[in-house]
C-alpha cells in the first residue's frame, strides 16, 4: 500500500527513497564542482545572467527536463513530470554583485561588467547565488537519474535579478503561472555564514522586508578654495549619514527590529572642486510595516532638515526602489520540512532564527497562491568556524554574504545544498514505494 | 631717441603704441569669439589637450610665430622675435574639468572624456581656461599684426594640466629653458567672478599653496542587513568629514588662512551592501607652510583616530598629490604692471587682494629665475554683478569658478583679457617710438 | 476541608477572601489619596527618604505591624504575622528624581534638595514610586483590617535608593535576612504609562540589566578667542555623543536589545572660556551579558579614539556605577500570579512583554534565595490613552516615566495598585476558609 | 623754555622724568608683590569685586588720591591732580573667572563664590586682571611719590565686570563723566601669554568684537530605557555643536576672521533620564560686523534645522548677551605711545598684531569722546618662552589666558606693567622740566 509511503510524516519509504536518490552524489561530484567553479568565475549582474541561464538550460535539457527560457529577462524553468503526485517548486537565484572579489581563490572572478549607469564595475558571486544554482542543478540531476525512487513533478526555477528585487516579479509578470504546472509548495534556500553541513529551517517571519532609497542632496558648486561661495554637498551628505544613525539608536524601540544601512555615498569628482550635489543610497529592513514607515519618514525628515542646516538651495530628492516583501515561512510547511530535514541530517539541523536579510522569492509563491518555506544552509568550513567560535571572533573572522572575502567551501556546502533540496522535495513526493 | 619710449614708467609713447596695437581688436572680434566658442564647446581634460594644442599651434604659425609643440605632454610655445628689447613671457593654461556644464549656453560643452581612472566623465571649461587661451591668441595676433608699434620678443606659452598641478613642471622638465629665449619677466592671468572689464593686479602673496590628499579608509564589508558583522566605511568616512571641519574651526588660528575642502567622497556601490572601503579626496590651501603642515598632520591624526573609533581592521592610507606652490607676485614687477594697467584701464583697475585659489604657473618663472606677476580679470556681466551686489546676493547668484554654472560673458571679458596682455607686454617692450 | 481553599490555583475561597479584603477599599480612599498626595508633594532623593520612611513607619505601626527602620539608609520593613501559612514579601521603592516637575498638578512638587555633588536640584516623583509606597501601605492596611480573611505572614518592605541601584543591596548588606521571616515568594510592581486599571505580569526576562558610566574627557583650556591654543572638550564630548549612536545602529545585531542613553552632558561654565574637561553620563541596557560587554567595550573604544582625534592631552576616564541586575520573573510564580490576576481583574490583565527599564529589586530575592515576580500597573487615564491610541500619538502625547510631565491619575491607579498586591498575596495565602 | 619738554615726541626731559619716577620701583617691590599675591589669592567674580575694590580705594586714599567708590557696582576711581597739563585716564579691570585654578602656585586661589545662577563655583584670576590692578596701583604710587617730575592729572580707574562685558557700561551709566575731570586720552593694558618684559602696542583694530548667545534646545523627556518616546536633547545639542564647526570652516571666507566657541554645554542630570532640554552657550568674535551678522544668522539657522532633524517639539530659544565692542586703537595716539615705549623699552617693544580677545574698555573712551590705545604686556618667563619657542611647543606648553594653568611670573611682569603706565602717562604729561 502506498498511502503511508506518500505520507512525509512516516518518513519510512521516503527515507529509503532519499538514500537511493542521494547515492548518485558521488558520481556527479566532479561535474557539480566544475559547474560551481564556472558560475563562480563568471558571475553576471542582475538581469544580465545570459551565460548562466544558457548553461542552466543546456544542463536541464540534457537531463530530460522540459525547459522554458527567457522568462522575465533571463529566467529559466525546467519541469520534470514523473508520474502522479504533488508538484514541488524549488527556486535558485542566479545574479551576482558589483563587488571586487578578494577571496584569493584560484577560481575567483576577475570579470567586470557594465552596470545600469554605464559604469564598468567588477562582479563577484559575493552572495553565494552560484551555490544555489549549482545545488539546484545537482538536485535536478539526482532526481532525473533516480526517477524510480519518487513520483510527482519537480519544477526547477532559476530566477534572475534577486539582488535588485525585480527578478521574481519579472517572472510572475511574464506569465510564470501559465508556464508551469501549479505547485503544491515552493522552496528556496540560501547559503549563509554558518558551518557547512548544517541546514537551518525556521517557521514564521524568516527574512525581513527591505526598501532602498536614493537621496540626492543639492548644494552649490564652487572652487575648493572658496567654501564661502558654496553649499558643500559632501559635508551635507556626511551630516545626514551621522544623523541617520540616531534613528535606530533613538527613534526605534529597542525591542523592534530595524536596520538602516547607507550602502553608497558619492559626491564630487575632484579634491579641489566643491560639487553641487551628492547621492546617498540606503536600505531599510524591518519585520513590521509600522516600523518601516516610521523609519522612512524619519529619514526624509532628517535629510530635509540637514539640507536646511546647510542652507541648501533646494530640498533633497527621494527615490524609493528595490522593495523586498517580508519572507514569512508557512508554519505547517516548515514543520513538515523540518521533520524531513531532521530525519536525514540529524543534529545538523539548527533553527538559527529569523535572518535580517531580504529576498524577493516570496513574490513567486504569493503570486501562485501556494505556501512556501525558505531555509538556510551553511557555507563555512566547520573547523574554521569552530575555531573562530572558540576565540569569540566569528564576527571578525568569518566573512559574511556580500563581503569581498565571502567564499563558501565547496564541500560539504554543495552536497548539503543538493541533498536539502532532494530531502525537501521527497517530503512531498514521498518515496515510490519499491 | 627711444630711451624714454622704452621707459614703461613714462607711459607716453607706450600708451600711444598700446592704442595703435589695440586698434586691431575690432577686426579680429569674430575670429576671437569663434575661437573661444570652439574651445568652450570642446574642452579637454588635463594632459589630454590635444585638439586645443593643435588649434593653438596652427593659429600661432599662421601669425608668423616660431612654434614648438608637445612640450611636456601637450604644451605649446610660440615665439615672436621683433627686434631689440626685452623678452616677455605670457602663459595661458589649456585644460578643462570633469564637470557637467550647466550654463544653458548655446555653445555649452556636452563632451565627455575618459579620466585617469578609466571612467567616462563629462568635461567643461568650468574654470575659464578657454578665456585664457583665446585672450593669449588674441594678444599674439595683435602684436604680430602691429610689429611696428613695439620691439622685443614675445613668448606665448600654452600650458597643459594646470588643474592637476603637473603641467608647468612638465614643461620645465621637458627642457622649456632651452626652447625659448630667456625672458625678463613672466605673466599669467585668470578670469574670475568679478565684473568683466576690470583688471586686478596685486603685489605679494596672491594665490595660495595647495595640496591634495587621498584618504582610503578600510572597513569590513557585509550584507547591508548585518551591520554587526561589518565595519561601515560610509559611517567612518562621514565621521571623518565632520571631524575635519574642526581643523579650520578650532586648530588654525583665526588670523591664519586655511581651507580644507573635501571635494570627493565615494564609498560603496549598492544600497544593501556594506562596502569594505571608502575614499575621500581633499584639498588644503594656506599662505604659510607651517599652517599647511599643521593642517595636514591634523587630517592624518583625525582619520587614524576615527578609524580606531570604528574598530577598522586597518589604518587609513594617505596619498598626497597635486602640490601647488605659493604664487607670490614680485613687488617691483607688479608696481610697474599696475601703473601700466592704470594708465590704460583707469578706474577699472581694482586690487581685489590675495585669492584663495592656487596655480602652478609660478613653477615656470621659478625654474627660469625670473620675476613674475599674475593678475585677475573679471568675467561677469557688469550689470548682473551690480544688481547682485545691490541685493547683497553676489555669493548666491554669481557662479564662481569650478561651478557647473560658471559662464564668463564673451564681452568685455575677451577684449579685456586680450588688452591686458598687450598692455603688460608693452610696459616692458615700450612703444617703437614712431 | 480547607485544602482546596489553600490552593491558589482553585481560586474559589481565595477569590472570596480577596473580595472580603478589598471591601475595605472604599473606607480608606481619602486616607490613601492624602497619603499619595503628601508623598508626591514632598519627594526625596535616593538615600534621603527620611520623611517618607518616617511616615511609612508610623502608618505601619498604627496598623499593628512589627516595624524595623533604618535598614541600609532609610529602609523600612513591616511584618504582619497572621497565623500559619506562607510568608509573602512585597516591596515598594521610595525615592524620587532630580527632575523639575512640570505636571501642573495642584499637588505638584516644588521641593528642592542637595544632591550628592552638593548642588541644589529640584525633586519630583517622576518615576511614580509614590504610587508604589501608597499602594503598599493601602494593601498593608487592607490585610491588617481583614485578618480573618487570610492566614500567613505579610512582609511590607519599603526600599530606599532604587534610582541609583544601591537601595536593595544596602538593605541586604544591612542584615535584611535576619530581620524578617524567610519569605516563600517576593513581589514588586511598577506604575507605567499604560491605561490605569490594567495589570501586566510577564514570565521570564522582564526588566533589562543596566549599567551607568561616567566619562570624563580632557581637553586643554584657553580663552574662547584662541581655539588654536585649546583642545576643545565640548567639541570632543559632542563628537563622542554622535559616534556612540553608531553602536546600537551598527554594532549591535538588529535582533539584540540594546539601549545607550547619554543622560547627561556637561562641559564648561562660560561662553567665552574653553574648559579643560567635559563629562558624559550614560546608561546601557540589554537583556544579554555578552551584548552589554560588547557595548561597554565599544563605548570605551570610541571615547578613547575621539580623544585622540581631538589631540587630547590625556585619555578619558571611565567610571562604572549604578549596576542593575536583570529582572527575570520566575515562570511558575508568574503563572500562578497571572491566574490569580486574571480571576480578579479579567480582561484588564495584559501581558505587555518585557520592559526596557531596570530595577534593583531582584537583588533582594536573589540574596534571600526565593523566586520572585515583578509586574506592571497602568497609570494613565484610560480615556486619554484610548484617544491617543486612536490618533496614533501615544508616544508623543503620553508622558512616560522620568518625564517632567509624568503624572499618574489617582484612580483607578491607586486602587488597582492596592488590589494587585492583595490578589498576589492571597494567591499564596489562600483564603482563611470561612 | 618748557615747550620741548612737554613734547612727547622729543622724549628728552620726558625720558629724564620717567627715569626719575621709575627710580621708586625698587622701594615698593615688596608692597607691590604682596598686593598682587593678595589679589591673586582672593579673586572675585564679576560685580562681586567688593574686597578688591575696598583694598584699591584704601591704597589710593593712602597715596593721596581723591577717591570715588561704588561707581556702577564696585567701580573705583582715584584722581591725582598735579598742576597744569593734560588729564590721562588709565583703566584696570578687577574681576576674576569661575575657573578652578590649577597652577600649583603657593598663592593660588582656593576660593569659591556663588555665581549668578546660585551655584557655588571656584574662582581664579585666570585672565590676569590681578596684574592690571596691581600694576595700576604701582603706577599710581610712583606718580604720587614723584609729583615733582610731572604735571597734569592722573585718573586711575578700576573697573568691575569686564568678563561679562557690563562693567565699563555700568560705570558710564552711573555718571562716570561727571565724577572725573575730562581726560585727553585713555589707556588700558592686558597681560598676555608672551615673554614678560615685552610691551605690545598696535594701531587700528586691536581686539575683536564679541557676542555671546545662549541656545536652549527642547527635546522630550523620557526614561533612559525608552528612547523611542523621547526627543533626546543631548543628541540634538551635540549635533548642533558639530554642525556649528562648519560655519568657520565653510561659510566664512578664509581671509575673514571669525571664531565660534561653544564654551558651555549642559543637558540632563542623570545617566538614565532623557532630559527635555539642553543649553549651549557660545561666543562669536570677528573684526567685521557683516561677518558677525552672517555667523550669528548661520548659528540660528543650524540650531533650528537640527531641532527639526530631531523632530523637536519646539524651536530652540536664542538669547544674545555679553556684547563686546570692537577695540580700535587710535592711530595718532598709538604712534605717540609707541615712540614713548620704544624710547624706554627699546627692543622689548613688539607689535604682535591684533588679538582675538575682546574687551569692554572702549565703552569708556567712546562715552567720554576721547581717543584711546590699549596695549599688551607679556606675562611668561622669558626663558621658558624661549625654550618652548625653540621646541615649537608654545601653543602646547604655555598656558594662555583663561586656562586653569595661566600664571604670570611676578617679575618682570609687574615692573613692566607698572612702568608701561608711567611711560604712557608721561608721553602726555611730559616731564616737569626741572
Amino acid at each position: 500500500m502506498s498511502t503511508s509511503e506518500h505520507s512525509p510524516r512516516s518518513g519510512g519509504a521516503s527515507a529509503h527513497a532519499v538514500t537511493e536518490i542521494l547515492a548518485g552524489q558521488d558520481d556527479m561530484k566532479d561535474w557539480l564542482h566544475d559547474l560551481y567553479r564556472t558560475f563562480h568565475r563568471h558571475p553576471e549582474l542582475s538581469n544580465q545572467e545570459v551565460k548562466t541561464a544558457e548553461r542552466v538550460a543546456t544542463e536541464l535539457k540534457d537531463l530530460g527536463y522540459e525547459v522554458t527560457e527567457e522568462i522575465g529577462t533571463t529566467g529559466v524553468v525546467g519541469v520534470l513530470a514523473n508520474g502522479d503526485g504533488p508538484t514541488v517548486l524549488m527556486r535558485a537565484d542566479m545574479d551576482a554583485l558589483p563587488v571586487k572579489e578578494d577571496t584569493g581563490l584560484d577560481y575567483a572572478s576577475t570579470d567586470t561588467a557594465t552596470d545600469a549607469d554605464g559604469n564598468t564595475v567588477p562582479v563577484a558571486h559575493a552572495c553565494g547565488h552560484d551555490v544555489h544554482v549549482a545545488s539546484l542543478l545537482g538536485a535536478a540531476r539526482l532526481l532525473a537519474e533516480a526517477k524510480d525512487a519518487w513520483s510527482g513533478t519537480f519544477v526547477a526555477l532559476f530566477q534572475p535579478a534577486e539582488e535588485d528585487a525585480t527578478g521574481a516579479k519579472e517572472m510572475v509578470d511574464d506569465g510564470l503561472a501559465d508556464l508551469i504546472p501549479a505547485p503544491e509548495v515552493a522552496f528556496a534556500q540560501h547559503v549563509l555564514a554558518f558551518p557547512a553541513g548544517q541546514v537551518s529551517p525556521h517557521a514564521g517571519p524568516f527574512l525581513s522586508s527591505a526598501d532602498s532609497m536614493r537621496i540626492t542632496v543639492h548644494g552649490r558648486g564652487a572652487h575648493g578654495s572658496m567654501p564661502q561661495l558654496s553649499v558643500d554637498p559632501v559635508v551635507l551628505a556626511s551630516s545626514i549619514v551621522l544623523r541617520l544613525q540616531t534613528i535606530v539608536a533613538r527613534e526605534v524601540a529597542p525591542d523592534d527590529f530595524a536596520v538602516v544601512t547607507i550602502g553608497r555615498i558619492s559626491g564630487g569628482s575632484k579634491s579641489n572642486i566643491i560639487a553641487d550635489r551628492a547621492v546617498l543610497e540606503l536600505n531599510v529592513r524591518t519585520f513590521d510595516t509600522a516600523v518601516s514607515e516610521r523609519v522612512l519618514a524619519a529619514i526624509e525628515r532628517i535629510a530635509i532638515a540637514e539640507a536646511q542646516a546647510s542652507d541648501a538651495p533646494q530640498e533633497p530628492e527621494f527615490e524609493l526602489y528595490d522593495h523586498y516583501p517580508l519572507t514569512e515561512n508557512d508554519e505547517a510547511t516548515t514543520t513538515r520540512l523540518t521533520e524531513a530535514f531532521t530525519a536525514h541530517f540529524g543534529g545538523q539541523v539548527t533553527d538559527r532564527g529569523r535572518q535580517s536579510a531580504s529576498e524577493d522569492f516570496s513574490d513567486i509563491p504569493s503570486a501562485l497562491g501556494v505556501p512556501y518555506s525558505y531555509w538556510g544552509i551553511g557555507g563555512v568550513d566547520p573547523d574554521t568556524y569552530a575555531a573562530a567560535e572558540k576565540k569569540g571572533t566569528v564576527s571578525a573572522d568569518i566573512p559574511a554574504n556580500h563581503s569581498p572575502q565571502f567564499a563558501p567551501v565547496l564541500e560539504p556546502t554543495l552536497s548539503t545544498g543538493t541533498a536539502a533540496i532532494v530531502v525537501a522535495a521527497l517530503a512531498w513526493f514521498g518515496g515510490s514505494g519499491n
